[in-house]
C-alpha cells in the first residue's frame, strides 16, 4: 500500500506529497516507516526566511516565488510562522488570497501548526523537509517567525537563511542581534521606504562590521516587488558556493534531534504520573530523588 | 563541604544561595546531588510575570517588589527575559540603575542567561526555582518574555501568571490569544494612559467573555507606580484560593521535564557524530534508519 505512495511521492505527485506530510503531522505509526523507506536528496537546497512578526516575510516569500518560477524551478514552501496569515484559514481569508501561487503547478505551499510538545515542532519540521527533499523539488523554502529559540533552531536547518527586517525592528536588532547574526546569510530591509530604514541599516552594518561579518543587506519593498530579483540573485550566488562541512553538521544536528524525539516518545507518562502520586505521600519527598530512581528503575 | 552550603542556603544566606544557583547554571556534577539533598518547600508561591518585549515587565516587577516588601515579605526575582535590561550588564547600565532593590536585605534578584539547548533553560529554571523554594523566601517572582513556547512553558511553572500588555499589543493579543489566555490568571494593561488602551482592553475582555473566562484586567502605569497596589491585592487574593490539583499537575510536569533532561544528557554526541560520518559513506544512506539503529544498539 505504501509502496505506491512512496513511488508517487518520488515522482512529484502532489496528492501523495500532501498525504505523506499529513501522516507525519499526525504522528501516525506509519510515518517512521515512511521516512525510513524514502530516498532523501540532500542536495536540494533549503532557504530559511525568518524575521520578527510584521516584517512582511509572507509577502516577500510570495514575491520570491515569482522570481523562482521564472527560472522554471519547482519550489516547495513550508510556513511554520504562527503569525503568518496562512495559519488562520477562513478567519483571514482575505489575506490568504494575496498568495496567488496555491494553484501553480510548480509551487507547493504547506503551513504547519505550531506544537506545544518539547521538540515536537522541530522534529516534525525536519521530517517534513526530508519528505519534500524526496519529492522532486528544486528548492525548498521554510518561512518562520524569528523570535524564540525554536525558530532559530529551525532556521539552522536551512542551507541559507534570509533574515527579514523592517525599519521598526531597530530594537529587535539590538535584542536579538547575536541570534540573528549567527543564523543570517542575507539580510533584507523590507519596507525600506519607511522612515528610519537608513538608520537601522547603518546600525546593522556597524554591528556586522564589529564582528567581522560580511553579510549582504538588501533593501526591498516586497509588496511592490522591489528588490526581489536582487534577493534571488544573492540566494543563487550563495547556493553556488555551498559548504560541505555545513551539510554534515546539519545532518549531525538532525540525527541528534531525531534521537532526542525518540527518547522522549519512550517516556511512559502514565507510569510517571502514578508513581509520582504514590511517592508524594511519603514523608520527605524530593522530586529530584524521585526522578533519579524512576529513570534507573526502567 | 556541601552540608554547610545546604545549611546556609536553608537559613536564608544570600551568598550560599547565589553559589547554589551558579552551581546549577554551570551544570556542575554536584548540582544534581545538591537538588536531591535540599528540602523544597512547595508551599512557597511562584508568580510568573510575562508579556511581549517592551511591555514594561521589569518596571512593573520593580514597582511590585515595593508593595511586597511593605508587607515585610522576603521576595526572590528570577529574570529569564532575554529582552530584559538585566541581561546587558554594563551595556545598559543606566536602565539597571532603575532597579533599586538589589541591595535590599529582603530582595534577591537573579537573571538567567537563555540557553540554546533543547529544554535546557526550562530544566534549569525548574531547578533554580526549587533552590529558591529551599531558601526561606515568602514569594518567588519569575519574569519572562511571553513570545515563544519555551516562555509559555516557564509561565506554566508559576502558581499565578500575570500577563502584562500595552496598548500597542493589540496585534499580539490576536496572534497569541490562545496561549495567553491559557496561562493568564491576571492581565495588566500597562502604560494605560497611551492611546488605544481602552480599545485593547475592550477587545481582550470580549475575547475572555467568548471563552467564558473571568480573568481580571487591571490598568496600570508602572513607571508612575499607578495600579501596582491593586495588582498586588489581586495576586494576594488569588493566592488565598490555591488549587491543590494544580500543585500536583505542576509536580508531574516538572518530573517529566527533569526526566527528559536526564535522557537528553545521556546521549553520547561524540559517538553519534562518529557513527554518522561512517554511515554517510555507505550507499543509500537514510537518516531515519540510521537513528533507529543507533538508538537500538545502545
Amino acid at each position: 500500500m505504501y509502496e505506491q505512495l512512496i513511488h508517487d511521492l518520488m515522482h512529484g505527485n502532489i496528492k501523495a506529497l500532501a498525504r505523506c506530510i499529513t501522516l507525519i503531522e499526525n504522528e501516525a505509526a506509519v510515518s517512521e516507516k515512511l521516512l525510513q523507506s524514502i530516498q532523501i536528496n540532500n542536495q536540494i537546497p533549503v532557504i530559511g526566511i525568518t524575521g520578527p512578526p510584521g516584517s512582511g516575510k509572507s509577502t516577500l516569500t510570495d514575491a520570491l516565488i515569482g522570481e523562482i518560477i521564472k527560472e522554471k524551478k519547482k519550489v516547495a514552501v513550508l510556513c511554520i510562522d504562527p503569525s503568518s496569515p496562512f495559519h488562520y484559514g477562513a478567519l483571514l481569508g482575505d489575506r490568504i488570497r494575496m498568495r496567488d501561487w496555491y494553484l501553480h503547478p510548480n509551487v507547493y505551499i504547506r503551513s504547519l501548526a505550531a506544537r506545544g510538545a518539547l521538540g515536537g515542532l522541530h522534529v516534525q519540521t525536519i521530517a517534513i523537509t526530508d519528505i519534500l527533499k524526496a519529492a522532486n523539488f528544486d528548492l525548498i523554502i521554510i518561512e518562520t517567525v524569528g523570535v524564540g529559540q525554536n525558530e532559530i533552531d529551525i532556521a539552522r536547518l536551512a542551507d541559507i537563511t534570509v533574515v527579514v527586517l523592517v525599519p521598526e525592528s531597530g530594537d529587535d536588532i539590538q535584542t536579538m542581534k547575536n541570534g540573528l547574526m549567527e543564523i543570517a546569510n542575507l539580510f533584507v530591509m523590507n519596507k525600506c521606504d519607511r522612515p528610519g530604514a537608513e538608520k537601522v541599516i547603518y546600525f546593522l552594518q556597524q554591528n556586522l562590521h564589529s564582528v567581522h561579518k560580511n553579510i549582504p543587506v538588501i533593501k526591498a519593498i516586497a509588496i511592490q516587488k522591489e528588490g526581489i530579483s536582487e534577493i534571488n540573485e544573492n540566494i543563487n550566488s550563495l547556493l553556488r558556493s555551498p559548504s560541505p562541512s555545513k551539510q554534515i553538521d546539519l545532518l549531525k544536528e538532525k540525527a541528534y534531534q531525531l534521537l532526542v524525539a525518540q527518547k522522549i516518545r519512550r517516556i511512559d507518562k502514565t507510569r510517571l504520573s502514578q508513581e509520582l502520586e504514590t511517592a508524594l505521600k511519603q514523608p520527605g519527598f524530593n522530586l529530584y530523588r524521585f526522578v533519579k530512581i524512576f529513570n534507573k528503575e526502567k
